[in-house]
């Protein structure tokens, strides 16, 4: 029996060479195919020939079964061939590349910078960290607020929550993010200490309301759990649930926020790093209104709505994955227009002059049904 | 030139019937392996083998590119030759099904439903439509208690918000599906109509507060950039919200939350239907402790962990795309012990006892860092 299976495996081992062969001289002929795409300028995508091509290869099959291997197969084997296409019209400099502007290094000296929050909320500290201690800035209520201000040009950056290592991304902002023309151009990560804060004096016995951010309440969710007789309220800011307890003046109200909002509002710190993990750190995107990126920027943010079929998804990731990009991110957020249809929000490796770069946004772009790119930082 | 892309093109289709050809040759063979295995029971997934033929496959290649498609694909041809192996093997009985047990019918008589919130809630109504006008509930405060309540066996099924079609997750859900023991048995679909609701009289020109949850602000999102100048309160739930400001009695506050919940609080409704997407869903799942399924459940969730390898999640989806299975949901969420790792949900069509199914999971498991069926409903 045993020496049945070796024997199985060998004729299967003759099997594949023939078909690495073939694949291989596909592979030579598909550049031939490129080359006179590229003559002729006719596009890489033929979707009407890959239709008939599939219909053909599923009925060179024996089996039903067979049928639908090799017709999914193809599916694959079509998209490789794009890829080779894309490439070799890259090397040709017949590759149309994204309209951005590459720019030495980005320029802060005069700039506005806005924020969403109040004075002591971890987005000043993020937007501290990046633009320095001493930027212009000034801060508005919401982040669609903020959004505006750069569409307006009353702000050159904005800084923005993206996501949050254990409480998950900011759902809203990649929701702005589609609804604004407005490009990520750097990040910057924050290390996120939540702290109790309360009166003057104030313990924990007396706490009979807490107020702070949902995302806080989520990241403090063990502290949460053992306090259930504590009312939770959430605001839109963890510095602002600072500032309304202050202002309040009750000992029965707390804040979870930073200890820097007990300095600005002079308040008690009650117990000190209350969240989960001590290891909590949150994202946050530095957005401006101009389709600019910087000339060592590593990073890609896209976003696109894939097209309505089974498997479409994994097709286009395949237009990262085939050309080696490393994918850090992939998020999905719904159409609101579409009731439970999704667009992606995928982060991968790379610059925009790179050609396995925009090989890859080539072939996402003609695939998807939208699509654009959100920054190169 | 025309004559010169028809002449390739005939190349190539002479390529693909003897690669057709020799894709059926090596399936044949694949099925005389999967009878040496049925007979002396050996496992379908070889991961030795596999890494071998990859290997093998790969040094036949002739360049770097060529390589990684070839590769590819034959991850994808082994993963259909085991899926046929399976269905041999489920053929002959010998297949080892996931530990769910099938019930032709779940049984609801007798069952005590919980759920979260307070009388008016969304969740309510989802209950009510799922398990009729009468069924014997409870509600507590938190998800995490309606959880704990299965766990205790105090409740039979609770009922958990999972999705609305504009706002997306409910992301504390998802978490706490991973980290309760308790399987999704079934979805309900609610379409979500939210009003503004206030005292007895009271007019839109009154209100300087309005209480709601923070999925219902977004999803209203467009009601509340018009009325900036009201301050907006989370609440834990709508329901909550308008039973809240019943309480407070203040002419000045207002809710946004059904319909139904104004009558059961006495409330006037000041606006109706103000969400921005007249067609709002919510989907909400029935969750147990057992892990059982209905025979006809046609949906899959699972949750996995991939590993930390460039194009891992890619590989993974393959095995739901190879079984020709359809992927209607992709989600991610942080591991909180992990920054900036991910965990991802997946939803597909498909039940259990399909040897497609049980291919994909039996591929999904191997391939994972962990890995669990959420549920077959």
């Amino acid at each position: 029996m045993k020496e049945d299976l070796i024997k199985i495996r060998n004729e299967i081992d003759e099997i594949d060479s023939k078909i690495v062969e073939l694949y291989e001289a596909r592979m030579k002929m598909s550049e031939r195919v490129a080359k006179y795409k590229i003559e002729n300028q006719k596009a890489v995508l033929d979707k009407e020939r890959e239709k008939i091509k599939l219909q053909k290869v599923g009925d060179l099959t024996t089996s039903e079964y067979t049928r639908n291997c090799i017709i999914d197969l193809y599916k694959q084997i079509m998209s490789m061939s794009r890829e080779r296409q894309y490439q070799l019209l890259t090397e040709n400099g017949k590759i149309e590349k994204p309209n951005f502007t590459a720019v030495e290094e980005l320029d802060f000296s005069n700039s506005k910078i806005v924020f969403q929050g109040v004075s002591g909320a971890y987005t000043e500290l993020a937007m501290k960290e990046y633009f320095g201690e001493n930027c212009d800035n000034f801060h508005v209520n919401t982040w669609k607020e903020a959004m505006e201000a750069l569409k307006n040009n009353e702000a050159d950056y904005a800084v923005f929550p993206y996501e949050n290592s254990s409480a998950g991304i900011v759902a809203e902002n990649f929701d702005l993010l589609v609804e604004y023309d407005n490009f990520i151009v750097g990040e910057q990560i924050i290390k996120i200490e939540h702290s109790l804060l309360g009166q003057k004096g104030a313990k924990i016995e007396n706490i009979k309301k807490i107020f702070s951010h949902p995302q806080a309440f989520m990241q403090c969710q063990k502290f949460v759990d053992k306090h259930k007789s504590i009312n939770k309220i959430s605001m839109k800011n963890t510095a602002m649930a600072a500032k309304k307890i202050k202002e309040d003046n009750d000992i029965t109200q707390a804040a979870i926020a930073s200890k820097s909002s007990a300095k600005i509002y002079d308040l008690d710190i009650i117990q000190e790093s209350i969240q989960d993990n001590k290891e909590n750190y949150t994202k946050f995107i530095i957005v401006t209104n101009k389709k600019i990126y910087n000339k060592s920027a590593k990073k890609i943010s896209v976003c696109f709505e894939a097209p309505h079929e089974s498997g479409s998804l994994y097709h286009m990731l395949s237009h990262i994955i085939y050309n080696n990009l490393n994918m850090d991110m992939i998020q999905s957020r719904p159409i609101k227009e579409k009731n439970w249809k999704y667009r992606f929000f995928v982060n991968f490796e790379g610059n925009l002059e790179d050609a396995a770069v925009i090989n890859a946004l080539v072939a996402l772009k003609q695939d998807a049904v939208s699509f654009r790119i959100l920054g190169n930082y």
